[in-house]
C-alpha cells in the first residue's frame, strides 16, 4: 500500500494527499475529508518516519509536571493538552517529584525530542539566568512565576495568580467574619514557592487586622499531598484546638482538614471555618461544600499554550500574565462561635 | 560551544561524551557524572536534531487517554509515566473525550510521532480486527480488555480487572448485610463497556439472592463525570427513596452520591449504604470514608508499560493480564435499618 494507491482510490492527486498528511492548511475541507476517508478505508499507514525526517522542525511541545498527583495540576494539564491538540501540535509529557529539577528535565526533553517549546506546570519560583541557559527553546511557567528569581522579564513567560494577594484576600474573608484565631495549613513557610507567598499573605492579612502571628497556629505538612495534609492536621489537633478557622493554601489540603476535624469531633463550619484556594472539581462535593477561591484552571492551561505558540511564531515576546481567582461560596464559613477548646 | 569544548573541559573523549548524550549503558557512572557536570557548567546544548535523525527508531511511547478528567485514569497515567521514564523511553500523550475514537487518534500519533508502541488508557471494549488494522505498532489496553470485541488474543495486550466479577462481589457485600433494595449508579446499562459489564454483575448478584431486578433502582448518569453523577442521583432521589443501599460503579460517582444523599437529608450509612469500585485517593477523605474495591492502580500502569516493552523487545507475545481489587473498608456500610421512605 502506497500513497499512489490512495491517490487512485480517492481520485485526489499525490501532492494533495501529501499536503493532508502533513496538515498543510492549504487544502479544502471537502478534499481533506475525502482523503482521510480513503486512508481509513484502505488502512493506509503512511511512512511517517520519512516524512518526519524531511521536516526541519517537529511540532511537539514538552510539558514537565512538577508535583505529580496534584489534582489541581492534573486539571490544568488537561486544559494544556486540549489546547496543544487544537493547535495541531503534539505533547510530550513527563512528571517529576517536587524535589526534582524541572529545568534539567526540560532541557533533556528538548535535547531528545527536538521540542519547539516547553511548559513547566508547577515549578520553582527562583530561576537564575544561569539555570535557564541550558534551555534552548522558549518556555512558559504555568501556575507560577519568577517571584524569587532573577530572570529578565524578556527571558520567560508565565501564567499565574498572585499567590500573596489571593492568600491575603482569603484570610481577610475570615477576619471579616470575626475570626481572630486563624490557623494556616501549608507546606513550609519558607519554600521560596507557593507556601511562602501564601504564608506571607496570611501574615500580612492578620497584621492588617492587628492580630499578631501565633506560631502555634502554623500547620506544616510534609508535602501538598492530601495524605500528608491529613496527617499534619491530625497531629496539630492533638496539641491545639484554640482556633476558630483554618486557611488552607490548597483545596486538596482543605479536604483533608475537614476529615481530620471531623475525626476529632469538630464540625465545619460550626466549630471551625475553612477557606482555601484552587477550585478543584471534587471540592464541590465535600460535606459541606468547600468555600474556595477558584483559579481559572481551563484558562491558565490554554493561555500558557497560546502564549508559547505566539512566542514560537514570533507574534509576540515573552510575557507574564496574572489571572484572578473567583470566590466560590460553599458551606465552610461561619462566624466564630466560641473558642473551641482552651486547655 | 561544541562537543569538543566539553571534551577539553572535562578531559573525557568525544566518543565517551557522545555515549553519555545517547544514554549508552556502557559508560562508568563516575565518568557519566563528570560529563554531565561539564555539560551543565558550560551550558552546552547538544545538537539533538542531528542526533535524533541519525537514530533509526525513536524511544517514544504514545498514551491515548479516553475520558479526560477521570481521577482514576489520572492516577493510572501517573504510574504509566513513571514506568515509561524509568525505562528511558519518553511519552507522548493525548486525551480524548469519551465519544471520540482512540484507535484513529492512536494511529495518527503513531504516524506523526514515529511511536514504538501505544497504551490506550480507557477505551472501547469492542475492537474488531478491521479497526485495529490501522495500528502499525503493538498496543496495550490499560484498565479494560476486548470483552465485546472479536480480536485474536495474539493481536493485543491488556491489563484489566474483571468488571463483571468485581461488581458481583460488590453487590454481594451489600446483600450479605441484608440489603435487598439496592440501587445501581452507572453510565448506561448497555454501553458495551464498563457500565454494561458491572451492571451485569449487579443483576446476577441480585439474581443469585433471589432478588428480581427493579428498573426503578437503576440510576443512569450522562457520563462518569462527578457532576453528571451528582445530577443523576439528585433527580433519582426526587422520585424514589425506596432503597437501602447504592452500588456505585466508580468512586467519583460514589462521592457525588454521598453528597446528593446528604443534600436530600439522608445519612450514609444510617439511611443508605454505599459501595463502589476504584480506590482513588480522595475517596479516603469523604465523610464517612468510602468503602470501595481498590484497583491496583500503580501496578496496572506499570504492568501495561512492562508488557508493551516486552512485546517491543520480542521477549514475549501479547497477553491479557487480569488483576484483582482489594476491599478497603470505609464507613459507608451498615445493615439496612428500615425502608427509608415508602411513598
Amino acid at each position: 500500500m502506497t500513497i499512489k494507491d490512495v491517490a487512485e482510490y480517492s481520485g485526489v492527486s499525490i501532492t494533495t494527499i501529501s499536503r493532508v498528511l502533513n496538515n498543510h492548511p492549504d487544502v479544502r475541507e471537502e478534499v481533506r475529508a475525502k482523503v482521510l476517508k480513503a486512508i481509513e478505508e484502505l488502512h493506509y499507514v503512511p511512512n511517517s518516519s520519512a516524512r518526519d525526517l524531511s521536516k526541519t522542525q517537529t511540532d511537539t511541545i514538552g510539558v514537565v509536571v512538577r508535583g505529580a498527583g496534584n489534582p489541581f495540576l492534573n486539571s490544568v494539564l488537561r486544559s494544556i493538552e486540549t489546547a496543544v491538540r487544537k493547535a495541531n501540535y503534539s505533547m510530550v509529557m513527563c512528571q517529576i517529584g517536587s524535589s526534582e529539577d524541572e529545568i534539567s528535565e526540560g532541557a533533556s526533553l528538548v535535547r531528545s525530542k527536538r521540542l519547539k517549546g516547553l511548559i513547566f506546570l508547577g515549578g520553582r519560583f527562583d530561576y537564575t539566568p544561569e539555570q535557564i541557559a541550558t534551555l534552548s527553546v522558549p518556555f512558559v511557567c504555568c501556575t507560577y512565576t519568577n517571584s524569587f528569581g532573577s530572570l529578565n522579564r524578556k527571558a520567560y513567560s508565565s501564567v499565574y495568580i498572585d499567590d500573596y494577594a489571593e492568600a491575603f484576600r482569603s484570610v481577610k474573608t475570615l477576619t471579616n467574619l470575626g475570626h481572630k484565631k486563624i490557623a494556616v495549613l501549608l507546606g513550609t513557610t519558607c519554600d521560596r514557592s507557593i507556601s511562602e507567598l501564601r504564608f506571607k499573605g496570611y501574615c500580612d492579612a492578620l497584621e492588617s487586622e492587628g492580630i499578631s502571628l501565633d506560631k502555634n497556629l502554623i500547620i506544616e505538612a510534609k508535602s501538598f499531598h492530601i495524605d500528608d495534609a491529613f496527617k499534619a492536621v491530625e497531629n496539630f489537633l492533638k496539641k491545639n484546638k484554640d482556633f476558630t478557622a483554618i486557611f488552607s493554601i490548597a483545596d486538596a489540603m482543605g479536604i483533608a482538614a475537614i476529615k481530620a476535624l471531623y475525626n476529632a469531633g469538630l464540625k465545619v463550619p460550626e466549630d471551625c471555618s475553612l477557606i482555601s484556594i484552587d477550585g478543584i472539581e471534587v471540592s464541590k462535593y465535600t460535606i459541606p461544600t468547600l468555600t474556595t477561591f477558584v483559579q481559572p484552571i481551563e484558562k491558565m492551561g490554554r493561555y500558557a499554550v497560546e502564549i508559547l505558540l505566539d512566542v514560537l511564531n514570533n507574534n509576540r515576546g515573552n510575557c507574564q500574565l496574572k489571572v484572578e481567582t473567583l470566590l466560590r461560596e460553599g458551606g465552610t464559613l461561619a462566624k466564630p462561635k466560641n473558642l473551641i477548646f482552651t486547655p
